[in-house]
C-alpha cells in the first residue's frame, strides 16, 4: 500500500480524499494556494504545501511544481480528484516517469477516453450502444440527407471539429435539412478551416444516466448501479440519484453489463464512470466516460455500503477488487444536492464572500460532504460549489421528505446560495414524480412544475 | 399515521426525533424549559412550547403538563426519547387515558419489565438465560451457604430490596461467606427494613452487549444485531459498536434467538434492548430489557441500513414491521463515541459552558448527532453528552481508523470535552484487540492499556 499520498486538488474533494487515506491509516499531503491558506483541507491531512498565488494554472494545475512537492514529501502517489488534472494524460504520464503512482487509469486509457470520436468507436466495437450516427465524415449535403433518412429524424447536424456548439445543428424534417446542413457546414469551414461534417440522431427531452464502474489490475470490472443526474444547470449537475426513477431492473442490468464491458474493453483500472443518454422509451447510448471519480460518486456510496474513494486507492495501488458484482447491492434510494454560492434567479451567478454563520444538517441518512465552516471566505476564483448534502432513505419518497429536512435545517449566512432553489426542485411536481429531463431546469426557471 | 407528534424530550434525541418524523412528513411539537430557550431542538420543530422552568421534575417531567399541550397542539402521539419520562408506566397511562400514543410499549410492558426480579422471572419462564441464582428470599445464613455452594464460587450476595449497592457484597470463597452474608444482611435491614437476601452467581470480568429488537401489534419482533457496550465510566456507556468483538456467528444467533423469545413472550411493541451480561468464557445471562430507544441505537442503524426511530413510530401507530428477520443484513462494522462536556481526569466532571467554536467531522461513513452549534450554552441542569460521534467502515480495524481521524477533526473550544480520552481509548490495546470488559475504564485511567 501506499506510504503518503499528495492530493492534488482543494475543497470537499480534497476534504474527502484526505478522510479516506485516515480511514486507511495513510498520512496525507495537502497542497493549496495562497487564497486557499485557510482552507479545511489543508489544516486536515498531516502536512500541508503551499503551491502558488492567483490562476489554477499557477497552482492546482501547475504539474511540474506538484511532481516536485510529491517527491519532496515522500509520497508514492498522487491523488486528483476531480476537475484540474484528474483528466490529465500528460500529468499522469509525467507521474509514471516519477514513479509516483496516479490514482487513476493509465495514460494512454485517460487519452483515448478524452478523444471522444475515438471513445465512440472503442464503445461500438465492444457491443455497447451508441447514439447512431454516421461513421465517416460527410461533405456533401446529398449524401448526407440520405444518411439522415436512413437513420430518421429528427437529428443533429455537427462539424467533425466542432466544439462549443458551433457548427451545430438540430434538424427536425427533411424539408429544413439542406438548408441547416450548408449553414452548419460553412459555420464550421469559418470556425475550424474544416467542412468535415457528421450526422447523430437527434435524442429528444434526454434523461443523463450514468454508471460507476471500478476496476482492478487484474481484469476484474464491477459495476455499481446508476445515478441519475438529469437536473442539469448550464451543463452542470445539480441533483443526483440513485437508482434511476425511471431504469428498470432489467435495463439497469443491460446499462451495468455494457458498463462493465466498456471498461474491460479498456482494460480499466480505478473509479470510472460511463455515461449514458436515455431517450423516452428507455434506450439508452454510450455517451462518454469518465476517468476519474465523480462529484457525485456519495449516492452511489449510500445506496452500495461502500467507500468508492477508498476502494479507488487499493485498486491502483495494485490490490484487488474488494468485492464481487453478485456482492453489490443496491438498498434503498440516495440523493445529492449540490449547494452552490450562487443566485439563481442571475442565472446561478456565483456568489463568493464569507460565511459568517453556519449550520450543517445530520443525524441518521444524512450526510455533507464540504470544505467550509464559520468564518471561512470562499475565494472568487474556484468553483462555486460549497457542500453537497446527501440523504438516504428506504425509497425515493423517503429520501425525498428526508432532503427537504435537511435542506430546510441547513442555514449558510454571508453568502447568497441556492438552498431554496433546490428545496423547490424538491417540492416540484416534475421531480416528485420521477419525470425530469436535462431541459428541466430551464423549464423550471421560466415557471414550470 | 399520526398527524402530529409531541417530542418529550430535549438535546441530541429530541433532535433526532424531529428528523425522523421529517423524514415521515410528520409536523412535530418541540417542548422546552426556560433553560433550554436557545437549544437546537426547538428551533427545528414546527412549533415549540415552553413548558417550565428548573429542574426536570418542573418542566421535562411533568406528566401533566404534557399530556396538555399535547392536546392543545393537536398531537395524536408522544415520542418520550430516552431516559426522562421515556420508561414510566404511569406516564404511559395517562398518555392512554388522554387517547394520546405513547410511542412505546404498553403500561403493563414497561411496569414488568421495569420489576428486575419480575422481568427475571418472566425471562426464566421464555427460556433466556438468566444468571444462575436463588429463586426465593434466604433469611438463614446456613441454608445461604448451601446454595451457594450449589451454585459455585464466586457470588454475588444481594439484597431483596436492595439498590444503590446498599446491602451488596462479593464472595470469592466459602470461608467468607458468612461475615459477608450477615454483614450484607445487617445493612439491608437497616436501609430497607428487610432481611430478605438472595443469591447470584459472581460473573468476573463481564462484558455488556445487548441486542436490539422491534416488535409490531401483529406479534412480529426481528432481532438487529447486537451491540458491545463494555466501555463504561460510573455505570454509564462510553464507547459501543456492533457487531461486539467477542460474539460469535453461532453466539449472535442464539442471542437473537433468546432477546426475541424475550420480547414474544410480553407481546413486545416498538423498539426494545435486551441486556445480556457475558462471561469470559462467552455465555451469556439476561439482565434486563430497555423498553426505549436507546442513547447507542445508531450503530444498530449504520450495520443494518434501518432507521430506528422511523420503525419505531410506524410499529407504534400501528403498522406491520417493514423487514422480516431474514432480511435483517449486517454489513460492516460501525462504533459510536459518546463526547461529553466533562474532564475526565477528574472523575469525568461535568464542565458545562458556552461554546465559542465547533467543527464537526463528515464524509462518508461518519454520522454525528448533536443539538450543540457555536454559541450554544450546555446548561449545567441536564445530561454532559453533548454529541455522538459514529463511524462506519468495512471491518472493526477501518472503523476504528475512521473514528480515530473523526475525533482528530472534532474541535469543540469552550468547555472541557472527553474527545482527548476517547482518542485515547480508540488507540488503547485492550480496545484495539477487543478485549475490555466493563472494568475497562477504572484500569484505564489508573494507567492500564
Amino acid at each position: 500500500m501506499f506510504k503518503r499520498v499528495l492530493v492534488a486538488n482543494r475543497g470537499e474533494i480534497a476534504v474527502r480524499v484526505i478522510r479516506a487515506l485516515r480511514g486507511m491509516g495513510i498520512p496525507s499531503v495537502a497542497v493549496y494556494s495562497k487564497e486557499d491558506q485557510d482552507s479545511l483541507h489543508g489544516r486536515l491531512a498531516e502536512e500541508r504545501v503551499c503551491i502558488g498565488e492567483g490562476s489554477s494554472r499557477n497552482s492546482y494545475l501547475n504539474m511540474d511544481t506538484l511532481i516536485t512537492v510529491a517527491k519532496n514529501t515522500g509520497c508514492d502517489a498522487i491523488h486528483p480528484g476531480y476537475g484540474f488534472l484528474s483528466e490529465n494524460a500528460q500529468f499522469a504520464e509525467k507521474c509514471r516517469e516519477n514513479d509516483i503512482c496516479f490514482i487513476g487509469p493509465s495514460p494512454e486509457v485517460i487519452d483515448g477516453m478524452g478523444n471522444k470520436s475515438q471513445a465512440r468507436a472503442k464503445m461500438r466495437e465492444a457491443g455497447v450502444p451508441v447514439v447512431p450516427g454516421s461513421l465517416k465524415a460527410l461533405y456533401d449535403v446529398k449524401e448526407a440527407l440520405e444518411e439522415a433518412k436512413a437513420m430518421g429524424f429528427p437529428v443533429m447536424i455537427k462539424a467533425s471539429s466542432g466544439g462549443g456548439g458551433k457548427g451545430m445543428r438540430e434538424c427536425y424534417s427533411e424539408g429544413d435539412f439542406e438548408n441547416e446542413f450548408l449553414t452548419a457546414q460553412r459555420e464550421s469551414a469559418n470556425a475550424f478551416s474544416d467542412d468535415a461534417m457528421y450526422l447523430e440522431k437527434l435524442i429528444l427531452e434526454p434523461r443523463h444516466v450514468e454508471v460507476q464502474i471500478m476496476g482492478d489490475s487484474f481484469g476484474n470490472v464491477i459495476a455499481l448501479g446508476e445515478r441519475d443526474c438529469s437536473i442539469q444547470r448550464n451543463h452542470q449537475k445539480l441533483v443526483e440519484e440513485s437508482p434511476s426513477p425511471i431504469v428498470t431492473a432489467e435495463s439497469r442490468k443491460a446499462m451495468m453489463e455494457a458498463a462493465v464491458n466498456a471498461a474491460k474493453a479498456v482494460s480499466y483500472v480505478g473509479a470510472g464512470t460511463i455515461e449514458f443518454i436515455v431517450d423516452q422509451e428507455g434506450k439508452f447510448y454510450f455517451m462518454e466516460m469518465n476517468t476519474r471519480i465523480q462529484v457525485e460518486h456519495g449516492v452511489t456510496e449510500l445506496v452500495t455500503d461502500t467507500d468508492l474513494v477508498i476502494e479507488q486507492i487499493r485498486v491502483c495501488a495494485g490490490e484487488p477488487l474488494s468485492m464481487k458484482q453478485e456482492e453489490v447491492l443496491l438498498r434503498g434510494h440516495a440523493i445529492e444536492c449540490r449547494i452552490n454560492a450562487e443566485i439563481p434567479e442571475k442565472n446561478f451567478m456565483p456568489s463568493p464572500g464569507t460565511i459568517t454563520a453556519l449550520h450543517l444538517p445530520g443525524g441518521n441518512g444524512v450526510r455533507v460532504d464540504t470544505a467550509i465552516y464559520t468564518g471561512y471566505k470562499i475565494p472568487m476564483e474556484y468553483d462555486s460549489m460549497i457542500a453537497k448534502v446527501l440523504v438516504h432513505g428506504k425509497d425515493r419518497q423517503e429520501a425525498i421528505r428526508k432532503m427537504k429536512g435537511a435542506l430546510e435545517e441547513m442555514l449558510v449566512l454571508g453568502v447568497e446560495t441556492n438552498l431554496d432553489f433546490q428545496y423547490k426542485i424538491m417540492q416540484s411536481e416534475s421531480f416528485v414524480e420521477g419525470k425530469v429531463d436535462t431541459g428541466f431546469i430551464e423549464r423550471f426557471t421560466l415557471g414550470g412544475k
